[in-house]
Parts: C-alpha cells; structure tokens; sequence
C-alpha cells in the first residue's frame, strides 16, 4: 500500500479487518439533549488507550514488513497517538520512541511510558519535533508513524465511520449528520472515506478549539492553512497547526462545514458527558459534543453522532468540569 | 405471570424479548487490572436513566395490564429504582409516584423529577416507607413496584446475564466468574437465573458495603438476616437492610460466594474506573470493581466480569475520589 495516498473505502473495510479482535467495537451510546431531542454519542474514550488513536496505530504498524519490525517505531504526539503507537508497537512485539511536547498531560506521559514505550520530551516553543523524530529514525532504522498525514492511519480511524453506519442500520436508521473532533484531520479523513460509500447522503461537520479552526478556514479557502497560535487551549488534543494533506484531499470534497467551540463550551460538555452519559471525555475529545450542545446542528427529526474522541483528561480538569453548573 | 415466584431462564429471555429496543445492550469493556491480568467490566452505568434498574422495571411495567396502566405506578427507592421506574412509565404513557428518603442524594432526587415522576420524600429515622407507598396505592389504585422483591424485576435485572455469556461467546471465551454489586439481590438473582442455564460453571459473587454485608451473612446462615445499620455508608445505592425471599431462593442456591468492601475501596474503584475504564460509576455500583481489584477473586488465567451496575454520583463525590492518588 502507498501510504501517501488517500485510503479509499475498501482501504478502511481492510483496515476494520485488521483491527478486530484488537481495538474494541464501541457502542453507540443515546443522550437526551438539553432541548429535548435525542442523539448519538460514538465513545471512542472507551476505545483502548482511551482514544480513536489506537485505530490508526494498529492498522498502520501492523501493515510494517516483518524484516522491519525489529527496527521499531517513532512517532510525535502531544499524548493520545502516542498511547495507541506504543500499545500497538508493545501488541505486535515493536520498540516505540514517542516525542512528546514538556507541556503535555502529566497522565498522557505517564500512561504513554506505561504502555512500554521510551518518551523523549521536547520544547514546544524552542525544538523542532519532526527533526528530533527523523534523527531517531535515521539512527536506528525505526519507522516513522505520522499521527495523521498517513493513509494507513487515516485508513484505521475511517473504521469508526463503519461501525456507525452498520450499528445505526441495525437499529433501523442512517446517519443524518457526523461531528468530528479535528487536529490535523486525520480522524475526519477516515470518516469521510469510509461513508462516501456507506452512507453518502450524510453530512460531515468538522468541530475544532476556538483560534485554532485552521480546518474550518482551510475548508472556506480551498486549500490548508495554518493557525497563528501554536499552543494555549485546554483542548490540547487539538493542536495540530495546519489540516495533513492526504486527509484533506479527501475532507476538503466530504466535509460539510466546520464550527469551533470555546474552552468554556469543550469543559461543559466533558461536564454533560460525565452527569449524563457517565463518559469520562477529555475537553479535546468533547468539542464535538460541546457543538451539538450549543446547537451549531439541526437536531429535531434528525440522526446526529457526536464523536467522544478521547477520555484522557487529567483529574484536576474532569473535577474543574464539575464544579460547573 | 406470578410475580411472587423465582424466574427461570426462561422468564429471563421473555424479559429480554421485551426490553429489546429500549433497554441498552450494554458492552464488555476490558480493563487491565493493576497486577497485569485482564478483566471485563459490564457497564450498566451507561444503562438507560444510568443504572441496571431500567432493565426491571420496564421488563415489570410493561406487563401491567392495560386497564390498570391508568391508575399509575408507586416505588420505593434511594435513587436508581426511582429513576428506572419513572423513565419506563414515561415511556409507557403511565404516571409515576416514587417515595424516595431526603437524604438520597440530590441528583438522584432531581433526575427522577426529571424523569417525569412526581417524588414523595420521607424521613428515613422516622418514617415506613413502605406504608407511605401502600398509603399511595390504596387512595390511587397505583401498581406497586418493589425494587427487589418481584420476580418481574428480577427476570430483567437477569437480561444482563444474558448479554455476558452472549458477549463472551461471541470472542470465544465462558465466564468463569462474575462479580455482582448486591443491594436487596434482584440484579444477582437475576443472573443466577439466567446463568443456571446458559453458564452453570460460572461462579457468581456477591459484593456489598461493609457492614452492610446482610447478604453474605445470610448466604452462611442458610436464609435471610438483616443489617444492623440503616444508614451510613458511601454505597447510598446498597441500604437495603436485607435480601428479598423471592431472589434470595435463587441467590441461596446459585451464589458462590460473598465479599464486603469499604467505602475507600469504593472510591479508589470510582477513581479507577474514571481514570482507566473512562467511565463514571457511583461508589455503590464500583463494589464489585473494588473486590476485583482488591484481589477477592482470582484473575489469573480465568475470564472474571465485574457489574459496574451506576454511574449516578453527585459531581462532589467524584471529584473527591480524583483526589486519591
């Protein structure tokens, strides 16, 4: 497989047949919304790792060339692609090198290392992540596992786009519209691949941090652009500057729009998920939700899915969320 | 149907015919416990109205006949029964009256008015709650719907016996053990039931607050004693001061075996299940979790699923179990 090219939906079945048995099916779990009308949450914090990330990890290091292997795996990540490259790596008998920013997640480092993996931290502000990641790549003969500009990755994180349209079909219905937590748009890509087939009418909305909608404002110029901040949302899952060029080739055709919430918004819905869903989301993982709570989508007579991208959220902000009212 | 004698397996599949389509299919979700090995978690805290209670009480509300459904329905419940109850008869198109203690907590108390229900609140020292609901029933003509002691109840609190041994087949495995949070014994006597058939070789373990270990006590004594203590414990969700006669027939038979935890362990489970399960549970629906992972039953090599049977806790509680380190 070419890698550089957009997965198509046959790439993302094959990618839902190698994943099985390793990432879990998650449910399609129902919520009232404040206004009275009912939607869909796809928890992806209840995936293992507790994010998406692991779909993609898995996938792509387990299409690595068995003469490979022994040289291991590296990959930049700010916490959840390392978590799901390192348990992918440790599952399939791989050394894993994460670089992770100094400022990341207390638990998103730790639980990194925890899954086996060596975690070599930068400065965000001062380093060059990618440099450090190719001069371990070059040193050791390790493969390198972009979190989101690889089509084996965006491949693996399409199989949640599957898994909707098949559990929503069993219950008789289709997907009217999708929310999708976006960083560098690898998720949204997959998605997007994989309900061009299986459910084409359905519109895709992309929903990102507040100044950090480079998504959004790639989408309206037709081609990706860059935020002008590089670091300062609670939603520090979603920090990747600029849309990765295979995923969008496929977003910028399927993506209906795209919406931004603020901080504020993101902590109230990691707040609705845990009072009503009983969801540990983490404020990255909840943007999508915070959208459909803020009504950026018709909800009345429709099928809405709301992503929950992750649930790795350090205690201090899931308690901070619940001191909201 | 009489609902005065124990369920069979085959009450408990009628009940699961009936709550299809309402009631969630609730996942396995796998977590490693902290010595390494593997386990399961049913998670019925993302059950309908947040506990495994709407499975019995829809199961038991929907063969009230259809002449008497005017007349309402009457329950008595610290908080999860209420909130099963007040949801099914919404959904039924039934009035819904709980008498509820006013120390329940107060989320409990908002959700079940949420729910539809008018809520009756009495003093728990001083007042019978049961004469209260009988009081109700006489003037009204209300359908009493115990939260235990009702073989209606029962068969679908067993639905979730069901979903595991179906779960578990379909990856290949069997239940060696499962580990059930035990209040008035409606959720373990339905398992048993259910399991009498479908899993004869599972062990079932009953889980309870210390010192409100009626159960465990009346297994050793062969029929059923009460608590000492009425009040008092984290586990607001497990005060039932003994076990009900129509359950207990099956639990005597079918139980293994029962622990006590305390509300520490209690906590450290929310705190675990929060930061590794990413799910929220209230302290007397982890009881089960905490035995797990206070190492009550063996894990390695065996196939072990703990109930993870409620996820409605006050924002306080929580926040204070992600205060443990």
């Amino acid at each position: 497989m070419d890698f550089t090219q957009p997965p198509t939906n046959a790439d993302v079945c094959a990618a839902a047949d190698r994943i099985r048995g390793q990432a879990v099916h998650t449910p399609l779990v129902a919520i009232t919304l404040p206004n009275g009308d009912r939607a869909f949450l796809k928890p992806e914090n209840l995936q293992r790792t507790g994010s998406f990330k692991f779909r993609g990890a898995y996938n792509r290091l387990s299409q690595i060339p068995a003469d490979e292997r022994r040289f291991g795996v590296v990959a930049c990540s700010s916490g959840n692609h390392a978590q799901g490259v390192a348990e992918a790596a440790r599952i399939l008998g791989m050394s894993a090198t994460i670089v992770m920013p100094a400022d990341a997640p207390a638990m998103k480092i730790a639980r990194t290392r925890a899954f086996g993996a060596e975690v070599v931290l930068y400065n965000r502000a001062t380093e060059d992540r990618d440099a450090i990641a190719l001069s371990i790549c070059q040193r050791t003969g390790a493969t390198f596992v972009h979190p989101y500009n690889d089509a084996g990755v965006i491949a693996g994180q399409g199989t949640i786009g599957l898994e909707i349209v098949g559990d929503l079909h069993r219950m008789g219905l289709k997907a009217d519209d999708v929310l999708v937590c976006v960083s560098g748009g690898g998720l949204i890509a997959g998605i997007a691949a994989a309900l061009e087939e299986a459910s084409p009418a359905t519109r895709i909305h992309a929903v990102e941090p507040a100044e950090f909608d480079d998504y959004a404002r790639s989408l309206a110029a037709g081609h990706p652009v860059t935020n002008e901040r590089l670091s300062g949302s609670l939603c520090d899952a979603l920090m990747a500057n600029s849309p990765g060029s295979i995923g969008f080739a496929i977003g910028s055709r399927r993506v209906a729009d795209g919406f931004a919430v603020t901080d504020e918004e993101a902590l109230r819905a990691v707040a609705f998920a845990a009072r009503e869903a009983k969801l540990v989301a983490e404020p990255g993982g909840a943007v999508a939700l915070a959208a459909l709570l803020a009504g950026r989508v018709e909800t009345r007579g429709r099928t809405v899915v709301a992503l929950l991208s992750g649930g790795n959220v350090d205690d201090a902000v899931l308690a901070r969320a619940l001191t909201l009212s």
